[in-house]
């Protein structure tokens, strides 16, 4: 039986090199979507591979049409454990603007208990407190429970090539349960796992008259002004409680359980809300609680409207075409292809005539998902997180989306947890990322912990 | 009594110098929106001074904070007979894209029965035929009427000085009528004279939500979306049949006569619309004629719309901002300040709770204008268009502005008349200008047998 109250000792025993090696990690400049970094994403892959092999993990490089991802397996714990994957991924963010960093992103700085990096946090610094959690787990002996990494390269690029990966491979991947370690807590006061993320559809909405643009003067009165028919179709989507009208849009809404809903963190209040974004949180539909419209509703967003003209002064147009881009934040049991057709079809009948009104959506939906909260998996996280911030954990349900989310609940396994010590304001995908090295330790003695516990767990 | 019958061949007469004249005037490459032309500016005035002085008119060159005035006066006629001032402009409009002039915008080329050059038509073609006619009349002795010129440097830029120069030599502009040498005709089968202009006023109106913008998976419910908020309040400006909702925006609105009505050119029909604009003409208000909806009532159009993202692909943002440009053309008696205010009025009522709402009314409003049918202006031009035509010559409400006529109007006479010989297949402000040589010369005896009629009839 692993002894949990060793991992601390342990970890002080492995951090000065643990940190040294998280630096070498952050080094490689592996941004997925810059095609003069082919060969460093190789490299960070390599690296990375060995790094695991050295630490007692079979490795592979599983080629991809993109980026490879680090395959990692470690089955010591032996046929009565359980397995758990592990997903993160290796490659980050663009840097610019360059000009705003205050040290070069790919020369990592502690300053104080921080590391500056590029991919300090996402999700270099998150994966690699979870490799390090088995360094810590080992000194003790065998790991606790039947271990798997999938690190992919192309995260940050929207995993392009993860799904046909996760199908060609499901047996490779097949597993009890499935981590994924790039989300975060709300702040250090409140310790809480994500349970559900939101799915998303997206679509481009075109509005077509006249051949060309036209003179306002001339042409005011007689042609149906595009930016007219995107308004008014854009605008029957929405009451002004805040509903959306789309027929059927609700009907398949299930909401989290009552015990769930009371454990959630519901977040930051009105006012909190007011001081943080700069306006009050007046969206959503009325009457509704925060939290419910934060993340427990689907949402129909405008995210782009654009026809006619823009710039400084006053052009008098009626532009040949207007756009609109829209997106949809989905909750369970909403089915995004469903969904999709409703908003288009709805847009269709409340385009006027004169107008020409095509709708593409987008590829690559992302279904909502759910975790049980009753998972061993979840309970053992919280469990790990209770320990180790010596505070309840409660859970969060995310506004967000992470669409592979569902493809790997499909492949690897229904159960799983989101989980994380990335806040609001680790400036990810921005000038000066940076992650403590307190939240570093934090994070690996947290996995260290739920994998004991798991490991533990299933002996009884 | 002047002879209106040998204007032919009187005309005949100065034709090639005529022509040759034009030429000249054309090769002055006086851009008036271009600071690096401003001494081709001041040299094209000097040369419209002298030529108009050299055919036997007592000229000045007016100056203004901007590009001077062109002033030129004939007494001869002397005090029984009207005075008529004739307005056009020597400035003309920049030449990109240089590269598809088929020859320089500046060396006047002639093609066939057509000349090609910047300004060709707008407008230094239409106020040169207007000076060749004087040529003509003084063949026979002095002129009719009393004539007055004002050619501004200003035109395309929007005459910012013009107002201020109209105030400040009232007394000298001071006339019975007065010419607008600057519009058009539908076509060459349909003589028209404009009676009316649309007025004009335009905002921007900026819906104001957060301090940056948001991720809208974790904002989406929350913060309220400024692109919702500009669709909200502009869809509230107009109902699907069309009608503007601000109130009282229709209160001050005066049909023309059921006399004028019927003397309307009633412009293109429903399918011709749709052959030349490429839409049919769904615009405007439901259930009105082509021509109410296109020149005799007014509009509301949403000129540009334009909030967060509208690269390709997509970006799930809820915009800080969202901006709309909006203008409302105005027909008789209509008050654009009055109708300014109550369009902001009724958007700042519309604006939903958490955006912030900016309505900026731009400055330079135009005032809608009407003729009076039974002047003896637009009574001797409509002779002049028909003796020409040898058609019946009908009137044009135009849906455009041209917003210095109302301010003329106030200044100069109260009386006055439309005319030109424009049609849009002329190409201004576009690459490759040009005009017939047949219509210089219609152009030519049109204001000539008009200044004639109109000599006359005041012997009556």
């Amino acid at each position: 039986m692993h002894q949990t109250a060793n991992l601390e000792e342990s970890y002080r025993t492995i951090e000065e090199s643990a940190i040294k090696d998280w630096e070498t990690f952050l080094r490689f400049e592996s941004i997925s979507s810059e095609k003069e970094k082919e060969s460093d994403m190789l490299k960070t892959a390599d690296w990375l591979s060995d790094y695991l092999n050295k630490i007692g993990f079979t490795t592979s490089i599983l080629k991809t049409e993109g980026h490879p991802a680090v395959f990692a397996e470690n089955k010591e714990a032996g046929p009565s454990k359980p397995t758990v994957l592990i997903y993160g991924h290796y490659d980050v963010q663009p840097t610019d603007p360059l000009e705003l960093w205050k040290n070069p992103p790919f020369q990592p700085t502690i300053v104080g208990k921080t590391m500056y990096a590029r991919g300090a946090q996402d999700n270099k610094g998150q994966i690699f407190y979870c490799i390090q959690a088995m360094r810590a787990l080992k000194l003790s002996g065998p790991l606790p429970v039947n271990i798997k990494f999938l690190i992919e390269g192309e995260e940050e690029t929207g995993s392009p090539s993860l799904p046909k990966l996760l199908d060609e491979k499901k047996d490779l991947f097949k597993s009890d349960y499935f981590i994924v370690a790039d989300c975060g807590i709300p702040d250090m006061e409140h310790p809480a796992i994500a349970l559900s993320l939101r799915g998303i559809l997206s679509m481009d909405v075109h509005f077509r008259g006249s051949k060309g643009d036209l003179h306002s003067g001339m042409h005011g009165g007689l042609a149906f002004n595009p930016n007219h028919a995107l308004i008014q179709a854009l605008s029957a989507l929405r009451g002004k409680d805040g509903k959306i009208l789309v027929p059927g849009f609700y009907d398949d809404v299930v909401p989290p359980s009552a015990s769930i809903t009371k454990e959630i963190f519901s977040g930051l209040a009105e006012q909190e809300y007011l001081a943080t974004v700069g306006c009050l949180p007046t969206g959503g539909e009325r009457g509704l609680s925060m939290l419910e419209r934060g993340s427990l509703r689907p949402t129909l967003e405008v995210n782009g409207i654009h026809g006619g003209y823009a710039g400084s002064g006053f052009k008098t147009v009626i532009p040949a075409e207007a756009v609109a881009k829209v997106s949809c934040r989905l909750v369970p049991n909403q089915d995004p292809h469903k969904i999709a057709s409703s908003v288009r079809n709805f847009l269709l009948s409340n385009c006027p005539e004169g107008i020409e009104i095509h709708v593409d959506i987008h590829k690559g939906v992302g279904e909502p998902v759910r975790a049980d909260s009753n998972s061993p998996i979840v309970q053992a996280v919280k469990k790990g997180y209770e320990e180790v911030f010596k505070k309840p954990c409660r859970y969060i349900m995310e506004g967000a989306s992470i669409p592979i989310v569902a493809k790997m609940k499909s492949t690897i396994s229904k159960e799983f947890v989101l989980m994380g010590l990335g806040m609001p304001s680790d400036a990810i995908h921005a000038p000066n990322e940076h992650f403590g090295l307190d939240r570093f330790k934090m994070g690996a003695l947290i996995i260290a912990k739920t994998l004991s516990h798991l490991g533990n767990s299933s002996h009884n």
